[in-house]
């Protein structure tokens, strides 16, 4: 059976588990302060060109979101979100558990804009009643977001001028950030993020890690007690090296850019199938994910040789399925895919 | 100038207020022990027609659906509410601050329908993600809602059935039932809400009391532990009297109805002199709280004379006004404000 | 049945209700902007000659305790209080309700001391896993404690001191605060509790009023969207008048004072008599809670006419019983009382 | 420099590396619904011969005590644990996170016994305000304890005895278990575990794995929605499979008993080591972490070569200090530290 239903379902990119291999002998201290992490944190670092970035290993990307939110919003704050977002909808309420509301926003394709957020600010500010209500405090957006839609940096800066104007912090959930960052379609660059935001994490479980998300404070604005925070979350590693050796792997000799530019590939590979088959696609998507529409009939026929996603089911009885490639994607496996379409 | 903004901007109806005096001198057990919320409780529970119910008497409305929500729910569910619903925006997270989501349904003039809980709950199930989302627990809505308008017995009875079918729980917050249940609109009585739910509350804070709001779970069906929860909120007053005593007073010889009657009364004169003025309504309310809309200059003029509140801007430069009527409001009142309108 | 179990086992006192009475014809705003919640604050701010302060009036004690501290500290932060303070015994965890712990104190006679602020401060932060441990940032204490003791001026500023020299703010539960500053034994005045603390708040509901406690914060450093931390917390009352006019009468032609010495003149006068009819005292209390031991025949022979609270049972088969004055005790009930001692 | 200061200092076994090697090719779903998790499951259940046994697997510790705690509790009540345990010291108030209370109770190295428990609950019961404090709900306890000591089956059954008399449930921290398991000095099993508790865990991060705890709860009573519950927490890994192929690992062919024996053999001979040159045990310990109590100067020498852990600092200048065994201890290690001591 081919898998194509997601971006999770492989195990760890070769290289990075050599590096559990090539490290596992050594001892280490815990809690994140082994050389290895402490080697990926400057590399991530240096590859988003922020040399006073505060940067934290993290175990999965609801955690991150839950601990990342929570830390930067007071108390009585709220995240911004578009009504699509994963904080919204697929983290069963975790940002909910730490005593924050998610504030809704209008979106495209999964993306927010710029005006919706000032349309938000200056309708709860025109509210008299206002103090009454939760303030928002931070924008989350997800790059790519999960349509598999991409911010321009014109977008993601006119963001951040709103969130200046208002007092909003931006964090961006880059659970699927490598295939943002390698999409032919984009002008977005990890330097980009940490000029633009007040935080965003690089998704590794997505990105040939088996678990961990690199959090990055690129202005050396790791809120206050930080690593406490983590512990009190439940969100820290007494083997820290799990997660150093992994990303420090990851940032080494260029395999993040390499194996986000096989994925992209093999996606743009993909979306040629899809195309020369006569699919339709539900919308155009400029990374690994890519959604079309079929009927039943098809659905079930594919379903026999290949996993796919179900997305959504039309009200016209037709259904938005999902196919997503990943650095781990092979050749052959478009081949066979190809066949059965 | 005269005073229509709203149905807390009075002190206590006099009776209540002689009840207190009255009572003054007595030496009484504090937490809720002491004789006059015995006395209330059991008024209550004879009004509901529900003998075995638990009735606990809370501080304020917010407070209530706070303690109320967060002790019927599991950790892990939310709270269905119209996405206009108290709880969803003008409690400064006081839901979130528990850690349950609040899940949003549409709305028609502040009222949910038993229909869109089902498709809810539908596209919940159906959902193959659905164990990553938060479950809804219970309804909530509000009778009269925010905009004025009442659910009639056929709809709760409705959504109870759908509350059935899904697992759900029903709570309604009665902030301001009193004007719902005088309204001559209505077939909704005390008894049926204590048939049809789980638990609501009776507002006394803009009902003739100071403070205060009687929350009935009309099975006997108070969460385990329910007065500590009470206490661990924050919410178990020391002189629990001060609550016994004005519910004890407002269902007294019928107070409770006769000033419900009369506020309604005086909302019927409002609504016929809001028509022979030839303003226009924004929406038909048949409860305390009238919304007309009105130009700017109107706006501007009225506001020289008398207090209302500004509801909401339309898009075309018009404003949506909210003039009560209270068990306070008197027949002069109204003619002053006849003049002025 | 006399009644000397407790401070709040009666009304309010005559003047307060008054002003309700008086003040109950007039319209206000909700949500504490009514002119009453103005002048209360005004006067409290003479009172405690902090003319900058920030005063919020709630509803209760635990209530007040639970959104003081949940806003003075960060959310990593945990509190410092005697083992047996009300906040880490009494309140049903509601200070843990918000995800704070209550790191404890050693105590004698329920007053915690300088030194061992400083000593588990170091011991803290000697630990080299205190960053896996809950940060401490706010001491708490009650003054009166709940023992009926007293801190001096030396005591406060010496724990200020340790406060200044580890980061920590400074809290004081003033519940009982009227019957500590009309003790003939202090030299704490509210200027001092004013100059000393990050907060404090002057306790209404035990002191003459229905209910309410007033928060001063003397540097005008209330956190910050504090009014909107309070409605989060369920704690905002809608008639913010009834707290209002309270604590405008208490503070009016010096009630607080006057009441505040009649209570510790009816303390004194209860020690008089305790002492010439023989019994012993568990401890000293300077204020109006009188501690004594007493075997089971006298407990069982005393309850039969009045209500007093037991307080502990002594492993020598006696029992710590305790008799309380009020702003409410007469010459008459001390006479009583002298009869059945 | 040789390295004794934890158990979590290595990477993984071998064997447990080996495995994620093997399996790294396939395609599995995720969220714990993959091969190896429902491998591990079996074989853990069958290990602990509860087979209707509900097994999780989450990532750390304190995460794993956090979820568990507060699943199992309702919210109002607390956990019960010695006033060294890890829940109430060292894992930064990640239990009042999540709003519930750390109860402490008094210990022996460690251990808390039945009676104590009794004695907690007889007073709490006996305390007139009791509605006003946290109810304990569980008692929490650490097998090993953090002192390296170990429960006994009778002490054990006590304890469930207690539990049962006061409706509390039980719960064991497994952190350590494996040591506890293969002690010379141990009569309890995991069967005697899945009998006696409400839930335990078997530690994976300190017995071989590099990330992983395995959750029992024994009767198939984990509580409800409890797969939505970790996700609430932001304890879901994506890829479940890295825990699943590591616990299957673990408790295939024995190596969960074979790494844990020979870590004992190590201990075993490190205890013999320590007495033969002299050194004062600060207690005995029959599992993997030896306490020894030494001066400054032979602090300072042996810190040159080898790494320990300060445990504590006693009055007398001189250090308690502690050296663990772990199933990556060789007889070369050890030889090496016997030249130093």
């Amino acid at each position: 059976m081919l898998s194509f239903e997601c971006d999770y379902n492989n195990g760890a990119h070769p290289a990075v588990l050599q590096a559990l291999l090539r490290t596992n002998e050594t001892k280490q201290p815990g809690y994140g302060q082994d050389e290895y992490t402490l080697h990926a944190k400057e590399k991530i670092a240096a590859a988003c060109q922020c040399s006073n970035g505060d940067i934290y290993l993290l175990g999965g990307g609801t955690q991150t979101n839950q601990v990342v939110i929570d830390t930067l919003l007071a108390p009585y704050e709220g995240v911004l979100a578009a009504d699509t977002g994963h904080v919204a909808v697929h983290e069963a309420g975790a940002i909910e558990f730490t005593g924050h509301k998610v504030l809704t926003l209008p979106q495209t394709l999964g993306k927010i804009c710029a005006d919706d957020v000032a349309v938000y600010m200056e309708k709860f500010l025109a509210d008299p009643s206002h103090e009454h209500m939760v303030h928002p405090g931070l924008v989350y957006l997800s790059h790519p977001t999960e349509w598999g839609t991409l911010y321009t940096n014109d977008e993601l800066t006119a963001i951040r001028s709103v969130c200046d104007t208002y007092g909003l912090k931006l964090y961006v959930d880059g659970a699927r950030l490598i295939y943002g960052l390698q999409s032919p379609d984009t002008d977005v660059t990890l330097r980009d993020l940490a000029n633009l935001t007040d935080a965003f994490y690089i998704g590794g479980t997505k990105a040939g890690t088996l678990c961990g998300e690199a959090v990055v404070f690129p202005k050396g604005n790791a809120p206050k007690g930080f690593f406490t925070s983590v512990k009190q979350h439940g969100a820290l590693f007494a083997k820290g090296r799990l997660l150093g050796v992994q990303f420090d792997a990851l940032f080494t000799d260029g395999l993040y850019e390499t194996i986000g530019k096989h994925a992209m590939k093999m996606a743009t590979e993909l979306k040629t199938i899809l195309t020369q088959k006569g699919y339709e696609f539900a919308w155009d998507s400029p990374t690994n994910q890519q959604f079309v529409v079929i009927d039943k009939q098809t659905k079930d026929r594919l379903a026999e040789r290949v996993r796919f996603e179900e997305w959504e089911a039309r009200p016209d009885g037709r259904f938005v399925v999902r196919f997503a490639t990943t650095w781990a994607t092979t050749q052959e496996e478009l081949d066979e895919l190809s066949k059965i379409l």
